[in-house]
């Protein structure tokens, strides 16, 4: 606690010292409201509670099946304003991201401080001494990142691509997971999914990789994204799969091999006709540069890099690389796609259709509309609660 | 010119396929000006005029001295609201920022097309676009990118600070450059500075450099940061130095040696106490990644990487490599200098002192209090015309 205290001691001298200059302000626009300037006089308030997504169909990976997903909101409130924030937690990915209890144990920590911060627009100086509150949890750290941006939009009045220097229009299409099932289902649900999307998502790496896209090819033409998972152990299989792949209309692979197998996966980059995407290998922005000619591109996803904030320096930190970027998601409520859909615009390919797979969306935020990814023109993420 | 209208028409039709969402917007927060949210109805307007700088005293560097500083001032007019931009040229880097002459060529074909861009927030898609129109002139592109920042600050009646999340009360101090001169004229400038900043300035690379820190050392105990304009051309000579600095009280040290050199300038900072920043090595974003493991840190200067927008980019990926970052600046007038300063709360040193160096200025903004930078709390870059 001495750390946080020594902190705030500093950031406030801080603000005392610069008191001076606010005397000589003038020139302020009419769309600056004078209470918000210098973070108002109002005191944050944290709030949080479990709440356990139900999906709309059998969620299948290579390992297990289920029904629900583990999940978090919180709100933060301050001087009248909401911010909506989330944290969902798929189970195979707890160790990084968190459970509920762990989530809700650190969000009750956070709950305790945030109070101490006077401006929630110093998202730098909040969000740094958040992240070095615990080593893990960070579906905990991207709820408090979601609704400290959307609070903050709401006190600017601006939506995050705004605040972004973004152009909505730019927002790609998403695409849209065919779930592995038999030849009869597969093509089934692909008709379902053809007239409404853009670019179709095939997950591979088991044994019936080529049936698979067989059955999808036959009946739809539209583009298709591969994440493969991990799947394939071979390098050489890893690329003969990707040229087969190239010849069927795809266009674009994700985490091809392990992680593990680094010098594997740049030989299969280095000789890829198509963009080959880091997802499993990649987790926060300090992991960019060391997979810099390893992969073409990153898959940025909040839960996993801590929210909005980092997931926007990993876009710019990767395009200074060279690389390519995809944002995509967990199943979560449109709080969180619609957070997401932010940076969208900054971004080469989409996968955000998360809130599309759950049955208890709490929020109206982001929508598709023939296929493409479209942003509200509100403030902050652009939700309002249903 | 099909490229942009193809660019604008891509741009357009987004835009007119978003129309869609914008219907079911709500929530709207009182500082919420309806008339900006997609851009207002206005055209933008660009205007600007060559402003030589009268420098208060004669500025020396190795090779030349000279009394003025070529630079163009640029306004953008907007719906009422005019943002204040700059181009400073000093002679010696007119191959990257350009001639007054270039400049104002080039300012001229971008007051042509500004008009075209619809929505002023799309910094993203503007400045793009306009980096796109010049291989040259990074300080005409610095001057567009500035006037743009600070209008869409006075749009959304935020500074940019507050824009990018930082703290200004982060913001360091600045360093103050002590100019080579006799022993006499050093000691009275040095005791003229030493109690209105907390961090000077030498830059070295002749032949009578332990003399000249010698002459400062013997009138001031303030940390000093060298700036060696890559004047040492032998590794060991320039690390023998680096240590003898260290015993002196400097704190960081500027390109010890010339940008060509840089396996000898990796292996002086692998052995140097001090860190070591990047200034003629780097140049823009696109140059960081290659200067990791060669240097500690990099300069940051507007003129050099076309302005805030690639500057704050500049930042993020610096910090992403694990390097550290300061921000520097040319002679110029306060609206440079504040614009740079925006992004100060962020970096690890400041030298931002350009403004101080000439005697007409035309802006009232950033201020050195108590040799700290002290940002205006004023939307934009924060800056009043005198």
């Amino acid at each position: 606690m001495s750390t946080r205290r020594e902190f705030l001691k500093k950031t406030a001298l801080g603000a005392i010292a610069a008191i001076g200059t606010a005397q000589t302000s003038g020139a302020l626009t009419p769309s600056a409201p004078a209470i918000h300037r210098n973070g108002g006089t109002g005191r944050m308030k944290l709030t949080y509670f479990p709440y356990e997504l139900k999906l709309r169909h059998v969620f299948t990976v290579a390992t297990y099946s289920r029904t629900t997903t583990p999940d978090v909101q919180v709100e933060i409130e301050y001087e009248g304003l909401t911010g909506y924030g989330e944290a969902s937690m798929p189970p195979y990915l707890a160790k990084e991201l968190g459970t509920t209890e762990s989530v809700c144990e650190f969000l009750g920590r956070v709950q305790k401080i945030i109070g101490d911060f006077k401006d929630p627009t110093q998202l730098e100086d909040i969000l740094s001494y958040i992240d070095g509150m615990d080593e893990g949890n960070a579906a905990g750290k991207t709820a408090v990142d979601i609704a400290l941006h959307d609070l903050v939009g709401k006190i600017t009045g601006q939506s995050w691509y705004r605040m972004w220097g973004l152009n909505p229009a730019k927002a790609p299409s998403t695409t849209f997971t065919i779930g592995i099932d038999t030849a009869e289902v597969v093509k089934q649900k692909t008709l379902e999914c053809a007239d409404k999307f853009n670019i179709l998502k095939v997950k591979l790496g088991r044994e019936n990789d080529k049936e698979m896209i067989e059955t999808v090819r036959s009946v739809t033409n539209l583009p298709i994204a591969i994440d493969a998972n991990q799947g394939w152990k071979d390098k050489q299989h890893a690329l003969d799969m990707i040229l087969w792949l190239k010849e069927k209309g795809i266009v674009m692979i994700e985490q091809p091999m392990p992680k593990g197998q680094i010098d594997d996966i740049a030989w299969v980059t280095e000789h890829s006709p198509l963009p080959v995407f880091a997802d499993e290998s990649i987790q926060r922005l300090k992991d960019i540069a060391d997979m810099k000619g390893v992969f073409s591109g990153i898959n940025i996803k909040l839960m996993k890099c801590t929210g909005m904030r980092e997931g926007f320096k990993m876009v710019n930190t990767a395009r200074a690389l060279g690389m390519k970027v995809m944002v995509g998601c967990m199943t979560e409520t449109s709080c969180a796609t619609s957070a997401a859909a932010q940076l969208s615009p900054a971004v080469d390919f989409a996968d955000l259709d998360g809130n599309l797979l759950i049955a208890n969306d709490r929020f109206d935020g982001m929508k598709v509309i023939k296929g493409k990814i479209t942003l509200p023109d509100r403030p902050g993420i652009g939700v309002i609660k249903l």
